[in-house]
């Protein structure tokens, strides 16, 4: 029924790059052991809880006599959360490794995420399945969802599930709560002798799964680029109209990693950091005034426009701004919410609201505008929860911008025009075909897993590195998750997690972005990205992030 | 102070590609003179009104000696209305012509619009400055601006600034506004033997300038790739997370164009015709019945999920709520709006409106949703009235939606999930990269502008035909802009204009769009088609719209 565009045909016949370790056949794939890990904190903890997958040594492949045992592989692999480019390319190489190693072994993908193994639905992979969506976009290949394996009983269930198939080997496709909790399975099924394996991928488009063995997790790429071609084209539009300030909200909750690397690739006049943000005890007066003062030095050389990136999340980061959000969820527990929804206008819902918060709050309260106000109030979860995610903060910080300019208009410092628009882009990127760098990445994870699984490994993560390098530099391996780990609280219980990676405030991205910030906010510094290629010249279409390659010093 | 992308970089070395009778160098361009033209409507009263310049004949260009009399040109160009990817490269085909044929010609490029030739306000191009610019979109080699170049005094001051400055031709590049007023001046020219020609260039990213002489304005190629690009995205992320309807409003004002070819590009579920809707004098309820029945069926099937393209303009068309606008516009007339304007709360506002609306319009009123509902009545514009382009219609048809669901729900007839996310796609497209259509389209249009100079004609449009051939097969000449008026009431004038191309409820593109959507409705039959492509197989990167090809019977 659907019809296949040109380059979905011509994506097809890609043929994703891979380590060169593993371009030699299956057969001449050998494993060489590197040193025992330990966890990154909390080491006599985490080997506690992980008494037969701690301590494991971290493994890199190279070449030579593929030494593994000859047996029949039955794998089924899970995509777990928010989607990602290039998770369906993980599947294809898995697929290809897992067929080339025996033509007998087979793969399931469990549908709809990790339900679908506690709900025993899956399908068998066959080439011609698989064929249709090498190198595309989507997790549609078998759905993904945000079901959690984190309970013994659905250990349990997963066990039998697995039994009932002859499964040897479950791959999770997450972020880093997916991988924790596959660490944790890794090790019951350890624990219960299933003689079942567990392999990770590290995806998620929000960056934040990264540390010092994982460079990048898949999905940034890609979606980081999408956003940039479409900040780069709303630059390249407000410096030809010169007549808008475009506030350009972007994907990312916890951590501004996303927003870090489009202001890296686009150079616009402003972007909030939501951990500098943190940091610096910002009001949203303080980020208001910030904004505003690019804007006037701007007006001041004629230039009535601009663009401001504001992370998603960022609203969440601003202390008075989190304890207002505090106290207005206390605010509305139980019966009071019923008193407060019986009234009929704003005004008395407004007065409720002032007697209810304490003046602190209240005064941040205040300088909202009406609508957004109106949000936290009127649009709660079923917890009575104000959702935080529902806040459009981009037009927030236009609003207030829009208040400190009059004022500074009253007082005859600013003499401009400010007319705002105002975008939100993270679904556009999710599910964008794979850019070379995900498609050769996503495919070399993949295959690398079922490596992994060929020479029984357990509770690793699928690990391919040196990735700011051409592909052939590559290096495949695999890393004990549990080397990842520490022990974080999560509602009110110590918990084994791998750690969050929020923006270094003295890493080498955002100090490179702190370098030239205050010339971008006053000159007009933009830079046009243009659309993801997947063909041409190879600096257009295989380069990575700003953000790794600064790392990396390059 | 900007950093070039490495695709910006890529693109200045391309080559635009001109029609075959372009490719022999200059000396070998000669005219073939056509048939005598006459108006499309009106013939007496536009001949009338263009007596120096109606009835000229249709030219096109071919291979033979160069016969243009050599006199030195000094021409300015000017870029009007909105950003449309291409209009460098109608600048850089203008300018290489032009220095190809006497390198002490001269091109200036009026500043920020029409305004500029009116303040006298340029630059001169040379090689390094233009060379900046190829292939690359945006307008911000010169700016762009609004102002309408139609008064007689404003035609005065047009031929000082000529006289001043020795210019021998203008090129305005814009839209069928700007193209009218392109005639008009070069009429006024022509009476008072100014000797200064005047040449139009095709442009909107709208697609209504169109007719059986043009048969696609530039720029529109390039943004609706650029939005289908981002809808296909979006239709793989809702049939990969299978939980969120998403509703997209693309720009599109007055035609729905855009709409109709993005809905070719990636066959959503629902997409809206502005002209249909008014044709069949659709109400609010009638639409939102319409969307449901797809959301509905959908969701039988087991699919809460969906895409629906939302135009810009739609709401304007739905005659129930024009006349609702109508009525809003009357009622906050003068003193009305003072007395409106000093009611504190949102309760008096609306009994004020209940009080002044009409039955039928206060009915259509009160369905709305109370976000929107404000919206008319709290943003208007310097003359109190309505801004119809703020209202978020996008989210005015989920709600309805979610409405009549919930009616649904209630009589017992639909079971489903409904949770809807929204989208603008407009600014995102206008300065994207020309696609290699409109690149190649562009730089030929502006070439043959300069022949058209050269070979001494007044009141003409660049014209290039044959365009879902190959560019070697294209078509150049020129046609006068008379040929294509009519007659229209405007602001309660008679006034010679361009006709406004609306899509056409008979014509191939609407007949195959209505053949399709009754299946798209309801199976899930999405097209995805990636971003655009500037390199690698002429399939992926150089066919241009759906809606050319089948207006064209392709």
């Amino acid at each position: 029924m659907s019809e296949l565009s040109p380059l979905q045909k011509a994506r097809y016949v890609y043929k994703p790059k891979l380590p060169k370790m593993l371009r030699n056949g299956i057969s001449e794939i050998c494993v060489k052991e590197g040193e025992v890990t330990q966890s990154v904190a909390d080491q006599e903890k985490i080997k506690a809880l992980f008494p037969n997958t701690y301590g494991k040594k971290e493994i890199t492949f190279e070449k030579g006599v593929n030494t593994s045992l000859s047996k029949k592989q039955v794998v089924g692999v899970i995509l777990s959360g928010g989607q990602a480019p290039g998770g369906h390319n993980v599947v294809c190489g898995l697929y290809d490794a897992l067929k080339a190693t025996n033509s007998d072994n087979i793969l399931y993908g469990f549908k709809k995420g990790p339900s679908g193994l506690i709900e025993d639905d899956f399908v068998e992979f066959d080439d011609a399945f698989i064929d249709q969506y090498r190198n595309t976009g989507g997790f549609d290949i078998i759905g993904s969802g945000r079901t959690k394996l984190e309970t013994e009983e659905q250990f349990k269930i997963a066990a039998e599930v697995c039994a009932k198939h002859g499964i040897t080997a479950i791959v999770i496709i997450g972020g880093d709560d997916s991988n924790t909790n596959a660490a944790v399975l890794a090790e019951y099924f350890a624990t219960h002798g299933t003689g079942v394996q567990v392999i990770g991928c590290p995806k998620t488009i929000d960056g934040d799964l990264k540390n010092e063995d994982i460079e990048i997790s898949f999905g940034f790429d890609t979606a980081t680029k999408t956003y940039s071609e479409l900040i780069g084209n709303i630059e390249r539009d407000a410096n030809s109209a010169k007549k808008y300030w475009h506030f350009v909200k972007v994907m990312g909750r916890s951590a501004s990693h996303v927003a870090l690397e489009c202001a890296l690739e686009t150079q616009p006049n402003i972007c909030l950091i939501s951990e500098e943000v943190a940091k610096k005890k910002m009001s949203l007066s303080q980020i208001a005034n910030y904004i505003a003062d690019s804007v006037e030095k701007r007006s001041a050389k004629g230039m009535n426009f601009g663009v401001a990136i504001i992370p998603e999340g960022v609203v969440e980061f601003v202390p008075e701004f989190s304890t207002l959000i505090a106290e207005i969820n206390e605010l509305l527990v139980g019966k009071k919410a019923d008193e407060f929804n019986a009234l009929a206008s704003w005004e008395e819902k407004y007065a409720f609201i002032k007697k209810g918060l304490s003046e602190d709050s209240f005064k941040v309260f205040d300088i909202l505008p009406q609508a957004i106000q109106q949000q936290l109030f009127l649009e709660r979860d079923p917890h009575g929860n104000v959702q935080v995610s529902l806040i459009e903060s981009e037009k927030l910080f236009s609003a207030l911008v829009k208040d400190v300019l009059a004022q500074r208009k009253a007082k005859g410092t600013y003499n401009g025009k400010f007319n705002a628009l105002h975008h939100f882009f993270g679904y556009e990127g999710r599910c964008a075909f794979p850019s070379n760098f995900d498609a050769d990445y996503c495919y070399s994870l993949g295959y690398n897993a079922f490596m992994l699984i060929q020479y029984g490994y357990n509770g690793y993560l699928s690990k391919v590195s040196n990735l700011s390098k051409p592909a052939d530099q590559w290096l495949a391996g695999g890393m004990p998750i549990t080397k990842m780990m520490n022990i974080e609280r999560r509602h009110g219980e110590d918990k084994p997690v791998i750690r969050k990676a929020l923006v270094e405030l003295d890493g080498k991205p955002f100090k490179y972005f702190e370098a030239h910030r205050e010339v971008w906010a006053v000159e007009t510094s933009y830079t046009y990205p243009g659309a993801i290629q997947y063909y041409g010249p190879v600096e257009v279409c295989d380069l990575t992030t700003r953000t790794l390659a600064l790392e990396k010093g390059e």
